[in-house]
């Protein structure tokens, strides 16, 4: 049996008890290690499940995926994802594999970072369509994403903005040469999200349109989940620059006209003033 | 302080660790038993969490939330939800609350349907608004919530329906004579909820529109998370007929064009051949 066991949001003691009972018993067990992480490392999971994790990487899941399956027909396999197992397209692949290989499979659910973005009082039924917004570099800055967030506030819905996360990634030289040196990990914060963002904004307003502007209502989330959680909502411009701390981050903009109880429930997180160290991060910004 | 503890979606061991840690020391652990259902009843949870459980209906939550927030401020308080503490919109008041009070509150996440749903393969990111479907009587069949399906499929979008849920309901002449007698509990499910479907659809073609029709490929879920989910895409009319068990059951209208990888999972969950026995429900459909 292939077992697919969601980690949830926070740290170790956020997998569910049927879940660690699994993963207790299970031959293998595999840590999907490139779409999400938690607030504490591989070590600190390892202690508490009290057992060994292979990391699983993006080739080893996609191109090595028969590793990972092998004799999971005679024996069980545990394969964790942080959040839910489902919130990357990634994994139905491993599931149709297993399927042909006629190995059975069953999967453990846990909080997703798309239905917890409700701690900060938005409701759930009121999002629209999720994007993804990626690291730019100098030459590649797409903001296709846009069209989808433009819908989306048309429709008066929310939109749930995951944020791009860069591990085991290859400077473009390491690559050429085919060096296997990696580069530290890089996840994007709210902050960069929202500058990046605010550039789109001016490219729309250039061509007479302005769906979103600086003084568009956001909210900024990090950590959902884990004891040090941090939510902000004020304005685009406002994300330049507040501080919420290490990652994971994401960012909500919201589709306009507000429920009061929405209204109510955001007030609970206004932007913290700014302190003196803060003020570099506004530069940055503008 | 006050906890709002998600149990996810299947039986007693699908809380979290931490979730069960903290329910084992709190003073008050309520269960709130309205909005969802699990596979077992009140007296598992209370067998596996080694505690009693205060059952807390409608009323107690919105009317008498003050019996719940009694002194959380100096102890612990638990407040158990099936799924995630914010899938249903009416936990956010409870939170607002506690906050007017003074009482610190702390979440512990779970999975929701809002995301498990993603186990049919469908993508989550590609889901637009969530829409209810009530249970219609002679008098009252609302058909408001159809122009968010239409919405979602123009925009390419699926509409994940969450089903009506029946739970102390009085019948109108015990309330009237204020008898507190209520009608047993009834959980809308996928055949219900396709065969009002159908009718909106109809309703919608007189006036010249087919947003949705018969053969508009849908996905009915039944149990999802527990060890017995039962999942089955077909089209709406044969939603009309699949026997997928017990409660609670959720359907997913697709937004039309899929990606290959999601037409790749659902055709892991074909309809069931209908069994002679399942042919009244068939007939009751058209």
């Amino acid at each position: 049996m292939l077992y697919l066991i969601g980690l949830g949001l926070g740290d170790a003691k956020d997998i569910t008890v049927k879940g660690l009972e699994v993963v207790r018993r299970c031959s293998r067990v595999y840590l999907e290690a490139y779409t999400s992480v938690l607030t504490v490392g591989k070590e600190a999971l390892e202690e508490f499940y009290g057992r060994n994790l292979i990391l699983a990487d993006r080739e080893e899941v996609e191109q090595k995926a028969d590793h990972i399956l092998k004799d999971a027909d005679v024996s069980d396999v545990a394969f964790l994802v942080v959040g839910d197992p489902f919130g990357a397209t990634t994994h139905s692949d491993l599931i149709l594999r297993a399927t042909k290989l006629g190995i059975p499979y069953h999967v453990i659910h846990n909080a997703s970072i798309m239905s917890a973005v409700g701690c900060c009082g938005l409701q759930l039924y009121k999002f629209g369509e999720t994007v993804s917004i990626v690291f730019w570099t100098d030459t590649w800055r797409p903001e296709s994403f846009f069209d989808r967030v433009k819908k989306n506030r048309q429709n008066g819905m929310h939109t749930l903005c995951l944020l791009d996360i860069k591990v085991k990634e290859q400077s473009l030289e390491n690559l050429i040469k085919g060096r296997k040196i990696y580069e530290p990990p890089r996840y994007m914060t709210v902050n960069q999200a929202a500058q990046q963002l605010l550039e789109v904004v001016q490219n729309q307003r250039a061509r007479g349109e302005e769906p979103v502007s600086e003084d568009t209502l956001c909210v900024g989330l990090a950590r959902v989940g884990a004891e040090d959680q941090k939510v902000a909502a004020g304005t685009l411009q406002q994300m330049c620059s507040v501080d919420l701390g290490g990652p994971l981050h994401s960012l909500i903009i919201t589709g306009g006209s507000l429920h009061p109880l929405e209204t109510e429930m955001l007030s609970l997180f206004p932007v913290p003033e700014r302190q003196s160290g803060s003020q570099s991060a506004e530069r940055l910004c503008t």
